[in-house]
């Protein structure tokens, strides 16, 4: 299966391939050339170590010049930043030059970010190698890494002109990976105008797919290219989060961001945390009166049977301390409006945005510790 | 004298306020507020050593979070943008925030980068307080800081939608500062589609105001007002440097670049690193034969008049291997296109943008070296 979406964001088109292989070195080179309508002077591939096969045995990428960083969200620092921003200069790139980042999550927003301020931005193309990377990372402009033990304290806006989704790359995906993926795929389900992809995705279950069932890995794949278009069409509309169309993919990302912070960054995966936060998201609502129980429970519902942690508090906020880190941590969130924060929270269609003074003063606590009656009222 | 010019640079309106004194804080928080259209959540004052004094005395900042940096060329640096990330999150800053920078152009770099990345991009006003800054940093969008030996080799391009000139400060600052900025006013003067602006400056001398002459600081603060709307419009027709327009902007600087790299950053300041290369820029384009010997003349005399270093090969560069240093920084240049090399040369009025192969091998060398018999004739 081939698809091809192109989507506009700040009248920068970026343009989403997803089919099976791998994409040879020469075709990217020569796509990147064809969309940007101006030549390329150099490349420069980063990978991490899990990706770094790859570079080196698939895409044809002998002799040209590549930057291994190390794996996991632990390395989503300045560190890798500056490795990349320095393999760059060593190898003479100019602002004409092309960023290539292969890999998951972890590296399109480093390569993203790195290609974003190297001489105030050179080109860049995103092999998304994992299933997190293609529903989320690599769509939608969203750099950055990870700052003082805060996630993205420092990224910019810089959507990708090409990206590239090897659905082959999926196969050999860890299950770890897989789940924290299909987090991020649950959430934009639940922004969905209808529950067409939730339904589907219940269908599916949570395994990754078999290579030899070629119609169930076909139903995957068309989850995932549902998916890359709810999102491309959300941002298309809101590009900067200026409004309030882009913050609804934060659904479940204000009560998750915090999770990672106060766990330590790297205890828990972005996707598990994202399914952990759209269930607190679903108890929020409930108990303002926004989320009626029934779509509660299907969403919350999914959720469990798929063996994600839903439970309040999340045992990695049991050790001492790890309720007020994680206050602290939602106190600092960049989504703050006018110093108020924003949570996103279902509705029977779709999702809605509240924050204070909607949202009395210590109910967001309550939920945390799982002190809520509501909580029980969901399941 | 009250001056108010608002460019547009990508649909981002930035409002450039010249007048005597200092704004008061409470006047710089309301006049963002309603440039921006929304309420400021918390503000972060960053400066440097020099400009302490204006943050703590002047502008009425007592109990304001507020970041002080090194001073100078050498602390263009990550240190000193984690420094500003960090003070912003220590004072609890969200995306509706405002980093205030009170400085000159190394202030004003650093602040508008770190504010660009800030939970990817947050409030930003510059107050600027040197010839240098107002004349170049302040206006245009660029930012940046060094990175392995090279100039703003990390960078975005985020205007300030807010920008104070407060000519009071220029009253009281070093020579050396006044003769760098100098060098940014006649380089703007020379691309200006008249001479008028470089007979001006002709006429004033390369001497700062008199606090006394009153009718003398007018004609030079005439001058900044005459630069910065130049400045402004051309950076308004091609914000991001994507066409020719704004790369006249660099006449001068892919030499005097190359040069600070060579000599060592900070050991020639911006501005007579520029004058110095301005001066290449007419050997060249004299040597092509597309700059008049007579505006040749006209503009190195102006330069040389003014006691700016003119020689080939500059002083700094006589020491052992530092014309080969010039030659590999000028390789790096981030101005390349298509992988070759671009230079901004004066013609008999305005400019023109060269590349290779109009430029034959070994030519630039030959005048850094001084070894062109042209370098005699401009004189």
């Amino acid at each position: 299966m081939n698809q091809e979406y192109t989507f506009t964001f700040d009248k920068t088109p970026s343009c989403v391939r997803m089919q099976e292989e791998f994409p040879p070195i020469d075709r990217i080179w020569a796509d990147f050339e064809s969309i940007r309508g101006d030549a390329v002077g150099q490349i420069l591939l980063v990978c991490d170590t899990h990706t770094e096969y790859i570079v080196r045995d698939i895409l044809g990428t002998q002799d040209r010049p590549w930057c291994v960083l190390p794996s996991g969200e632990t390395a989503k620092n300045w560190t890798a930043v500056e490795a990349i921003l320095n393999a760059g200069k060593e190898a003479g790139l100019g602002r004409d030059g092309l960023f290539i980042g292969v890999g998951g999550g972890v590296v399109s927003d480093l390569t993203a970010f790195a290609a974003s301020i190297y001489m105030r931005g050179t080109g860049l193309c995103l092999v998304s190698t994992s299933l997190l990377g293609m529903v989320d990372a690599a769509v939608g402009g969203k750099t950055g890494f990870d700052l003082f033990g805060m996630k993205n304290l420092a990224g910019t806006f810089y959507p990708a002109p090409l990206i590239y989704m090897p659905l082959d790359s999926l196969l050999s995906l860890p299950k770890a990976e897989w789940k924290s993926g299909m987090g991020e795929l649950i959430k934009t389900a639940v922004l969905d105008e209808t529950d067409a992809l939730l339904e589907r995705l219940r269908l599916l279950g949570p395994e990754p797919p078999n290579s030899q069932d070629r119609a169930g890995r076909e139903r995957i794949f068309a989850s995932i290219a549902r998916s890359v278009q709810i999102k491309g069409r959300i941002v298309e509309a809101d590009p900067k989060e200026t409004g309030v169309e882009r913050a609804r993919l934060n659904l479940g990302h204000t009560f998750a961001h915090a999770l990672e912070s106060a766990a330590g960054l790297g205890q828990v995966s972005h996707g598990e945390a994202v399914a952990w936060g759209v269930v607190r998201a679903c108890e929020l609502g409930y108990a303002l009166g926004i989320t009626p129980g029934e779509r509660g429970r299907a969403i919350t519902s999914l959720i469990k049977g798929w063996a994600y942690e839903t439970r309040a508090p999340h045992p990695l906020l049991e050790e001492q301390g790890r309720i007020e880190a994680f206050m602290r941590a939602l106190e600092g969130d960049k989504k703050k409006k006018a110093g108020k924060l924003r949570f996103i929270v279902p509705l029977a269609q779709g999702v809605q945005a509240v924050s204070a003074p909607a949202i009395e003063a210590g109910l967001v606590e309550r939920i945390i510790c799982g002190a809520l009656d509501t909580s029980r009222l969901i399941y």
